[in-house]
Order: structure tokens, then C-alpha cells, then sequence
């Protein structure tokens, strides 16, 4: 895939499949495998820690900080999903799912 | 673009769009358009919550509930982007910025 | 207890005791037998969804709203204690453990 | 007041108390006194990542961390209060009042 084309999102599955590999080879200096070696609750704990940090740069006002905190907030959900081995294509398909559903898409159509 | 094939990811692209339709036009019976004009607090507060929800989700052990929440988690996500009028795309190139560097992307030459 | 005296944090006890009661009776229109129905997931949501809102009344400088979610994350901390039959008692000593290590009661003397 | 009596809840008047001097004198090498130079944002992080670590302690079954992990909490939101100067006393008395309104105290007298 070519992530300069129109759809830059393809970096999301390019990042899960890159920390499905860190959780089998676990390298010592990585910051994912450091993650998958503490466990679950570890990895949970960010989530926490970073779900605060989007709400306070949110309120910061500053695009910067909101665009740094979202992107580690979804860093995380994906860490989470490898630790799972959840394939991150199942979010995906969920939220392509509710666009054919009345609220998103149906709603589109409307418009 | 094609979401039956191999990057399914798109479809956050295409949630963000939609709700900036939303956004603008705030049809009375949109899930979202509810969210857009009860304003920033009230889209923090269900990030907050959802965040709460993947812990949990985690926790229980069941593949379905951690992909829902997360789903949420991100769809609630992509309304505050919309929100501010941040781009989705400032998030993916942050993302893809980070594949460039020591940690990412440099890990993944070394394995 | 008196609690018009100088002392009033004795009403966190009090608060707990009657929600052992709770527990125990399990009324049908009390707020909180319906969350110890619920159980342990419903009430960290809970936790969970006070706590953002704490955040977000702090950043609202509106010392009412900071207040009043406070007490709200207090309250719910007090049912997930009685939902474990942990006494409230047992924060009461760790707290006051930790008054005597340094870093706290320590540090005030030298003050 | 004396701790050593039936009620031990007067310890989160007292560590308020003490904090209000931390605040004031700002020693160095004071945890507390880090948090109020770090100012309200730094605050409402550990109060994110403290009820993120209620929610994994509840689910860890270990009551020692649920009584470690509620106490942080508490000790945050204290913290939080003397940052921006409101007395402990408003959580009190929100929660005294609370007592006096149907779903907490009236509820007790029907049981």
C-alpha cells in the first residue's frame, strides 16, 4: 500500500503488524516489547494514562498535543489488540459494519 | 476506494468525513450531530467512559466486547477530531512519522 | 459521631455503612443496590466515568462541578469497597500508614 | 481529634491540612510539593492514571492493591482540592447533604 496516495490510514495495519512481530521476538530495547513483556494491566494502564491525556489537550486547546495524544492513545489500543491477537482488521470491519447501519451511513444518504 | 480489499483501515477516513457532514449539518436524529452540539465536554466525557469500557472489555476475556469498545473508543475519537476540525490525517501522518524512527521502524529493519 | 463538629470526613463511614445495608437489602428503587445488582463491572465504569468527570470539572474552574464529581468518585469508590466487603476503614489506616513515612508526616515536622 | 478512636476517617482532613502547607512552603523534595509546581494538568494525569489502576486492582482480586490503589486515588483528589484552594469540607458536606435526600438517608429509614 501507498501511504503518500489519499489514504494515509493503512499506517494503522502497517503498526499492528509491525507489533505483532515485536511480541514474538521481543526485542530488548523495544518500547512495544517492554509493554508485552510487563502484560495486560501494563498495557491497560496506558490506556488510562493516555485517554487523560487526550481529554487534557483537548482542553489545552493545542492541535499539537491533541494530534500527539490520540495518536499514542491508538498506539496503545493496537499494542492491546496484539497482545490479544486480535487482528486489528476486526475494528475495522466493526466500524465499517456501522457505517451500513442507520445512524452512519443511512443517515449519509439523508444528507 | 476499495474497502473489500487488503486495507480495511480506510473506513476511519471515511467515519471522519461523514462526521464533519454531521458536523455541519447536525440532522436532529444523528447519534453524532447530539454529540457535536452538547459540545467538547460532553465528547470527552464518552472517551473517558469508553476508555473505562476497553479496560473492562480487556479484562473479561471476550474477543467481541474488546473489539466493540475499542471500535467505540475510536469512533469517539475521530468526533473529537471533527470537533476541532483536525484533520484524521494529522493523526495517520503523526503515526506514520513515528514508523520512521528508532523504536519503529528502525526496529523493524534490525528483526 | 457529630458530625456538626470539626470532624465531618466521618460521614465517608457513615456513607459506607448504609451502603453495607444496601448491599445486604438490595431495595429495588435504591441507586446503589441497582449497581451492586449490576456488579463490579458497572460500578468501575462508574469509577471510570467519574473520574473523567472530575477532570473535566477541574478544567471548568467551576469549584460547584469540581465538587460535586468528587463526592460523585468518592461515593462509587465507597460501593466498590462495600461490593468486596472491604471495611472503608482499611483505606482509612493506609492513609494514615503513609502520615507516617516520610513524604508526608515526616516531612512536616521539618517544616 | 483522635485517629486511634472509631473514626479513622479524619486522616483525609489531616493529609488536606498538611498538603495546604506543602502548597505553601513548596519544599523540594516533597512528592506533593512536586505535583503543585507541576501544576493542575500533572494533577489530573495521576487522577486518570490512579482510577485507571482502581479498575485493574478491583479485577486483579487483590484487596491489598484495591486498598493501595483507592487510597491514591483519594490522596489525588485531595491533592487536586488544595491546588485550587477548595476546602476538603465542600466533599464532606456535599456527600453530609446527600445523606439527607432520598436514595441515601430516607432510604434507610424505610429498611
Amino acid at each position: 500500500m501507498d501511504n503518500s496516495g489519499m489514504d494515509k490510514s493503512g499506517v494503522l495495519q502497517q503498526i499492528y503488524d509491525i507489533l505483532l512481530e515485536r511480541k514474538a521476538a521481543l526485542p530488548g530495547d523495544s518500547y512495544s516489547a517492554r509493554l508485552f513483556r510487563e502484560g495486560e494491566d501494563a498495557i491497560l494502564k496506558k490506556i488510562g494514562e493516555e485517554a487523560a491525556e487526550v481529554l487534557l489537550a483537548s482542553k489545552s486547546g493545542r492541535e499539537d498535543a491533541l494530534v500527539h495524544e490520540i495518536a499514542d492513545l491508538w498506539f496503545h489500543t493496537l499494542v492491546l489488540l496484539a497482545h490479544h491477537g486480535t487482528p486489528a482488521d476486526r475494528i475495522f470491519d466493526e466500524l465499517q459494519e456501522r457505517l451500513g447501519k442507520p445512524g452512519l451511513k443511512d443517515r449519509r444518504k439523508e444528507e
